[in-house]
């Protein structure tokens, strides 16, 4: 295993795989997405999603990116997906959510936001397979209130 | 944010919540658990898991540490919870999975691993709280082949 150590303290940095947290988040059976402001896939839709930061818990962390991004205030419902893409170490926890409110804006990270009925979902222009992932496995899901959480589709 | 920088080269190294993966097996209605060798909570008993590694699936990562703490060869069923412990920066992703034969052995990190019927588990020698949680939610789920995975107890 790769390690980093620090030239000055000698300290060993263990590289981990890093948390993402989103949201399929919905406001009058309408799907809310984000225009990206930021590389990579600048210009593309996404999810409301981010890095889980330290001491904070996964939901909670789906909150806040849904504040940073698309400055709104949603509520989750159940935990959608857990999809994982080890090629970059990169595991994501996915939740079905909705708006407190129909308020809402791009932040900093995203260019625009808008919500979409499910026939006018951009899905040439989406960001990363697995926003494609977890918005068929909200469309699959979303009338039933216990279901399994979706996974990578096999390959 | 507290950020770590090499006095060398000036690398930032972002610290980010770590992933553990884990499962509860699962042998002629038993439970699996092993007895820790090694702190914290050395000589409790616990699940096979442990933390995720650079460019593992979970699913991999959770059969892996099943085959070094308890030397077995385990099969995925379920995802069966999501833990968090904020105050660690710690999520958990546990796995509902059986024994693939009636091998097993303690690896290394485990003093001796043992299946438990239901009223045989050792419930004050347990290692962790996610312990109890995860064998609740699996009591509770077992025979449900949709289910929604188990989180935190509200406390």
């Amino acid at each position: 295993m790769e390690r980093y150590v620090c030239g000055d303290c000698g300290h060993i940095y263990y590289s981990n795989p890093k948390i993402v947290v989103g949201s399929v988040v919905v406001h009058d059976e309408r799907i809310m997405l984000c225009r990206r402001a930021i590389e990579p896939r600048k210009g593309f839709w996404t999810l409301p999603a981010g890095f889980l930061e330290e001491h904070e818990t996964p939901e909670d962390g789906a909150r806040r990116e849904a504040k940073e991004e698309a400055d709104c205030e949603i509520e989750l419902d159940a935990l959608l997906a857990v999809y994982s893409v080890p090629r970059i170490s990169q595991v994501q926890l996915m939740y079905r959510a909705r708006l407190r409110n129909s308020l809402f804006a791009p932040g900093t990270e995203s260019l625009e936001v808008a919500l979409f009925a499910w026939e006018d979902i951009p899905w040439t222009e989406l960001a990363f397979p697995s926003v494609k992932w977890a918005l068929n496995h909200y469309r699959e899901t979303k009338d039933q209130a216990v279901f399994t959480p979706g996974t990578n589709p096999l390959v």
